[in-house]
């Protein structure tokens, strides 16, 4: 044990927390990060200039609080996301991280469960264990697909409190069929889930993917979450949000830290919302460079998973660790899920894209 | 029962929320507004200037996930604190309460308890209640004093896993002593309790009032809060912070959320930081207000608290409701704070607190 976890030991830590590492991604500086699913096409000229203006605008209020209902961002986000959705149906965060925890402290906490379906987006256990809330792990076939039946069985089996539903789902980014969130939420009627779907990724899914947004109407238990972290290419700026009833909203004003969005995240979110055709164009070139990723692994022997996200999962390797060695070589980082035989790769620029193929058919060639 | 709360109880909230309100001060659109202890100086035009420069210089790096660990601001605040702190001995969050929020965390939760010393900061229960920590009411003196022996003699009694001072206090505004800070830290040796105090108003202090941070040597379980929200004139900013032993920090990261901070809260902070002469001007100026509504106070016959902050509270009202509604009808908006016979009010502009001196005065003549 070494001298700093020896004095974390010392102070009266949570039980829980003992031994516990933090999470995140390894931070390493190099020239080609296609590690943690960020949008690395920059934020377009226009609107990195909207955000400057944006915050100019609100910087001389900085002295009050913000506004704690943030009506005009909530506005824009019922703009952006259609479907007849009006403000009083969105609320956001600090990060789709934020909307979720709230979420959990709201209708979830100690004595209460949350289901989801491994592997699917790592932070959900964290959440879980962070308001109390235990975490049970469902399953998926071998292929990681998920079917409207084994899903419902599920729900109905372990009567959870809350359910979540990555779609597309990180890391294996293929996205579900509205029928599993339709079958999902009616077997959730008995125990009056709560069905989160996570669409961190929507604006990517193929031609033709439906949102769960369509099926709001009418299930007052279901809520969509949503982000600008990705294809807003806002990482930086964290700005999560969700769309449901308006009920789910007031529960939601219950559990919220007061005044938690500040004005200049507001101002910086809505920016980006009112520029948001350079923006869009960045997804469509983003969306090609994952089609050519899943064509050309697929030409090198390996198995892609589908893709409606800004990533590629890929099995197939027989070595994935040194494959992954191989690569941060040349100063490309992917990302090691831990799923024996895989890696999970962002699409990035093209010249990006290029130089992670070309070393991936180098290193398979020895 | 409207129809929003009644569907809103339709849904599987957590029980402990149910007929809960959300928390929030009333917000009045008034001319003068003095309820919420804001800086009603304003941002400083060289301030502001140096933001929006901060969040150009980000802006095209927003498509990438912030620093997580924001060590340039945590070498900022150390900085900015002074009594030979270092980066590691500090930590940030969206606002103090967000702060106060991973403090619970990692050192309540479910089965522990905080003990704090009413009337104090409203927010402490409701961050109890939010993290399944029971609060423990103290007791003070009946003028809102707290002695080291009172203090002490209730921790050993309550054996609190952590215990929150508020100094100088919210709503008394007055701070305490450090020899309360001592026996409450050596009353919670036997309980290993964590001792906060929280100093959200320090920079306002009276000439010769001491603050924690030069406890802070030697006292792993002590930690000590600020905000950027008064005195730098930052509440829309969102930006709180504490420092204590780096131990502490590291039970931190295993509860916050992964990348809380976003770059833009990171960039404005610091430009406030680096260009703070003009906003430690405008704290003077707001103690001499202050110090003026005290003596004002007096000669009218009312009984204000000493403050070390930028607000009076003030015992010695009739009617303090009416004086309330009597200040609203010419755009003066105070706080009523629910103590008997007492008002909050927050030092504001020369002008603005002319405005709520006169006002006050003809109110009472009647």
């Amino acid at each position: 044990m070494d001298d700093q976890l020896e004095r974390l030991n010392s102070l009266p830590l949570r039980d829980d927390l003992r031994g516990q590492h933090p999470y995140g991604a390894p931070q390493l500086d190099v020239p080609i990060q296609l590690n943690v699913n960020e949008n690395t096409y920059g934020v377009p000229a226009d609107v990195q200039e909207a955000i400057v203006e944006a915050v100019r605008a609100v910087a001389g209020g900085l002295n009050r609080y913000p506004d704690r209902e943030f009506t005009e961002l909530r506005e824009a986000l019922a703009e952006y996301l259609g479907h007849g959705l009006s403000a009083e149906q969105l609320w956001a965060a600090n990060g789709s991280n934020e909307v979720l925890q709230q979420l959990l402290q709201a209708f979830g906490g100690p004595g209460r469960t949350v289901l989801s379906f491994p592997p699917t987006y790592s932070m959900y256990p964290l959440l879980a264990s962070g308001t109390g809330t235990a975490y049970l792990r469902g399953e998926r076939s071998a292929d990681f697909s998920l079917s409207p039946e084994s899903a419902a069985a599920q729900v109905r089996e372990h009567a959870p409190n809350i359910v979540i539903l990555c779609s597309p789902n990180n890391p294996t980014g293929t996205a579900l069929g509205l029928d599993v969130v339709e079958a999902v939420y009616e077997a959730g009627e008995a125990s009056q889930s709560i069905v989160i779907v996570d669409e961190a990724y929507a604006e990517f899914a193929q031609a033709g993917t439906s949102t769960a947004l369509t099926l709001l109407p009418g299930r007052p238990r279901l809520v969509v979450t949503r982000t600008m972290s990705k294809a807003f290419a806002l990482a930086g700026a964290r700005l999560g949000y969700l769309a449901a009833a308006p009920e789910v909203i007031d529960a939601l004003r219950l559990v919220r830290l007061p005044y938690h969005l500040s004005a200049v995240t507001q101002a910086t979110a809505l920016a980006a919302l009112r520029h948001r055709d350079s923006l869009m164009a960045e997804v469509e070139a983003i969306k090609a460079q994952r089609d050519r990723i899943v064509r050309e692994l697929t030409r090198l022997g390996l198995a892609p998973a589908a893709s409606d996200s800004n990533f590629v999962f890929v099995t197939g390797f027989e070595d994935p660790q040194a494959v992954w060695r191989g690569l941060l070589e040349v100063g490309v980082l992917v990302r090691d899920v831990g799923i024996p035989g895989s890696l999970r790769v962002t699409a990035g620029t093209e010249a990006e894209t290029t130089a992670f193929l070309t070393r991936l058919e180098e290193l398979l060639a020895h």
